[in-house]
């Protein structure tokens, strides 16, 4: 039976990611999960405007994506949980830069993307960053025949309904391969 | 050590969802894993233009946004190798709708969201749809204590990189809670 619930955002899991920018001249890190992807390489990020990150994504049009794992829930969250404006995040990582110079990465996260800001969609509260990957950089462990494998990644993904983190399972079956047994078994081919 | 993968998106995994329209007045559904969050109310699809449900979108302003569970994966799949332009695939699946009327959703996915369209991100590529959720179904058999368990969702996690499927661990940690464990033992308060 289906129940109402309302105007209810069910769109989880998705991956908490660290964003990274520089602002007032020091790199600074933040959490969140309301991400997306509208095109294979552009990217965007939900980000509420008292976020102190912000102001570095606006002033530097760049900014980075870094997917901590598991093992880096505390800070993961710690990063989320507290401001900029009030602690110094940058000394909870090792800072590294690549071409764009402007876009702070994590060491720790095994997977770093550094992104130009191409678009801004203003919400009455959120300042919603579209940016396009510019470069990536991963740990060489989590790299299997040259393809990242999520396995070793091991991200965390935030559910909101229930204010949890949760992992990764398995992978079970390949995307635009295992549909093919439907066909012509089930759906009548249109009559033109 | 770090690697350059060149500009590799790998915001992964993200959910793979059926999105519904009405298109050419028949109910329509493709399957898509390029979405996200904007605002907690706010979700975007990013749907390349061959797509068919994209003009039903156009058209009405609506849609749905449809969340199966693994054991749906072979008709999901389906609505993902396959356009309505050649294929009926209302037929694969029980139709209802809510106070939309123009957004159909898909009865044997746990989760329903209705939405209404409330922007357009045009890229040369691809639509990405910005909706507002409207309404939100659910099946009873998926709440426990009135929050939807994504245990019980078992949604189907898609990653680009392998082109796989992949099932939701558990949860294991509550967010904006683990990480107060650090607090005032790593990171210095700034001095004013």
């Amino acid at each position: 039976m289906k129940v109402e619930l309302g105007a209810k955002n069910c769109l989880y899991p998705l991956p908490t990611v660290l964003v990274g920018a520089i602002v007032n001249g020091k790199p600074n890190y933040t959490a969140i999960a309301h991400v997306g992807i509208m095109e294979p390489n552009a990217v965007s990020l939900g980000m509420n405007k008292i976020h102190h990150t912000n102001q570095g994504i606006k002033a530097n049009k760049t900014f980075s994506i870094n997917i901590p794992s598991t093992k880096l829930v505390k800070e993961t969250d710690y990063c989320g949980l507290f401001s900029g404006r009030d602690k110094n995040k940058s000394e909870l990582f090792k800072t590294f830069f690549g071409k764009l110079k402007t876009a702070p990465m994590i060491e720790e996260c095994s997977i770093n993307m550094e992104c130009e800001l191409i678009n801004t969609v203003d919400f009455p509260s959120h300042d919603v960053f579209i940016g396009k990957v510019a470069s990536t950089f991963c740990d060489e462990a989590v790299l299997v025949d040259g393809t990242v494998d999520f396995s070793k990644v091991d991200p965390i993904l935030f559910v909101m309904n229930d204010r949890n983190y949760w992992r990764l399972g398995s992978k079970f079956a390949e995307a635009w391969n295992i549909g093919k047994e439907l066909d012509a078994r089930f759906v009548p081919k249109l009559s033109i």
